[in-house]
């Protein structure tokens, strides 16, 4: 296991991935804007007539469910099953799973057909998927019983995947293994789309680093809190932190990156 | 009649409603976001799969026609008749009846079908829905003949619902009294979505204060006019004003608002 | 042959024409802040069951596949068709051509059977479509191997368009003449859908110079990289660079845009 979000940011910026995004309609200017401010490159293309195209041009492919119809579920099943045949490692995040019976039926129908690397979501969600009872409301505030690094596991462990649970620590489990990156700033939950940005960036760094998942979703997410504490600094609110937060992913400097992050094994 | 923007707000930001918003593509993230920043939880769901759920979760439901097409308009009455069931307060935005006879159509059939709490439009929107001569131009800038005092209590009486009629000053009418709001700014109306910001606004207010929606309206409007007026300050044009705008709703005082709110009786 | 772009930014902001967008899902909010920023009026409907009669209120019709599907794409025809009938000027933003077949042979099939103004597309995108070789790679970077100049001219005589290839320096030609545009900012290319404001914006000035779509198309690139300029003066990175083009493009000063602009004929 080598944790470093800097050597893999670099690596990351050299090579430009593209990261192919099937997300929903709320976020995808922003998810688009955070892969580009990373260094990646964003495509968003969801017609079930060329996504396996589009998925099989893509270093990674994230599947999130949070503006959900039945075209579009088509569309993710045809991209991961692509993505998988391609060797091209998925991110699926399950937004709102447990608020409504289609979207949990949907993420775990997904779970089913698409070999999934990374799972990434809220404690609410993940317990969901996992069969965890869990408080559920809404897609922005939801609150979960459990113990955060014991759901990562079990959720690994339970899907099959790196189980990616964010938070004000996140935990990041591939079932054995679990770390927690304890970065990031209170304003992130103030912003509509940080969680989706997560899993962007998670998609971003799974493209640079495919055949180690935990380590890049772990790294994902310590260079996205880093950059959210940066965009913290000067904001005068949720609207000028959004703003930085773009600025401050385009400045993360490698160098410095790996003293910054906050992750550790547990 | 109890009219404190400012009592709502707190009272709003203690419990965070969750907001179901079945709206359009070009202002979901701007209208979650205001949401959010105002204090309450915004959720986007538009599958006919799931609204109806979803909106029985929430403390009042948005429907914004600015990019309708068949499968949401099926949608969008579905979710208004659960939300009737509920008795969760509706909120029509018709963006755009009078441009086009679909966009018309569609939102009288809402109307007709759905029980609305409020109605919030501008002038043009609303007077073609209730019969007036008006000047309907795109969905930025919309002139109407008649007064607009008037024309909210004529749309109030003729359509059954609390007319929320925005403008250079708002007018709210239950069919009986008036209320003018006389916050706000310009560069409200330099910025794509403020309006649909405002029904999104009002569906927060109205969660909190179901049983007053005049009221409810009528603070929604002030506070928002609050915001735009605090958002100003600094701009530099409209894009710094769209920023500060998310700035200034996190920001708003309750124990200041009702004194900068300018709301009076006609 | 009059290229002014002040003059032409002058009139557009005294008529106020409304500009149909039916483009991507990405980009919505930032194409339509940009046209009321710059001073046009935008609308975005895509419904078969509108499309022409919105297309025929317009000054004119802007025809992006960012993120197409097939319902889109009989809305995008019927649209151009009937902005042809009505002589509304189309511009086509062929994004991501070439990127998958569905998107190659959708572009293709608009500039059959719709009367394309002005087609505006980075050199892979443009030389896709006109048969030329070109490497391309998602919809944010794409090169080319041929000579932009020659490309544009080609793509203008084989395409029956006016060709806006967008770049470092930008060249637009109408298959005789070319023009050159090299105004613009590093950073454009560091936000997702600024090509795609390119495109809105050529419509804004499209609707105001219908008769000389070449000079139109070259002063529309002008006044958005004059803006570009402006915006990067206090950008931190690409997310203030973002908000500051919306400040840039409503501060534009007809009275010393043609100083400005650098456009030279080739």
């Amino acid at each position: 296991m080598t944790v470093s979000p800097g050597a893999t940011l670099r690596d990351l910026r050299e090579r430009k991935p593209l990261v192919h995004q099937i997300t929903n309609y709320v976020v995808m200017n922003e998810t688009a804007n955070a892969t580009l401010a990373l260094g990646a490159l964003p495509v968003m293309a969801h017609a079930r007539e060329e996504v396996e195209e589009m998925t099989r041009l893509a270093g990674a492919l994230v599947i999130n469910i949070g503006t959900l119809s039945p075209h579009w579920v088509d569309a993710m099943l045809a991209a991961g099953k692509a993505a998988n045949a391609a060797a091209v490692p998925v991110v699926l995040d399950p937004v709102g799973a447990g608020a409504t019976t289609y979207r949990t039926e949907t993420a775990k129908r997904i779970l089913d057909e698409v070999d999934v690397a990374v799972l990434r979501g809220n404690a609410g969600e993940v317990a969901t998927l996992v069969g965890v009872e869990a408080e559920v409301r809404g897609v922005e505030s939801m609150g979960v019983g459990g113990e955060a690094s014991e759901l990562a596991r079990a959720a690994a462990r339970g899907l099959g995947v790196v189980a990616s649970v964010t938070g004000a620590v996140d935990h990041v489990s591939d079932g054995d293994r679990v770390l927690a990156v304890a970065n990031g700033h209170a304003l992130l939950g103030a912003v509509s789309g940080t969680g989706c940005m997560s899993s962007a960036l998670t998609g971003c760094f799974l493209a640079a680093k495919r055949n180690e998942p935990l380590e890049a979703a772990a790294e994902a997410l310590a260079a996205f809190g880093v950059a959210g504490e940066d965009a913290a600094v000067d904001a005068k609110g949720p609207g000028s932190f959004h703003v930085n937060l773009y600025d401050a992913l385009a400045g993360l400097d490698p160098s410095t990156l790996d003293g910054r992050a906050r992750i550790s094994s547990e």
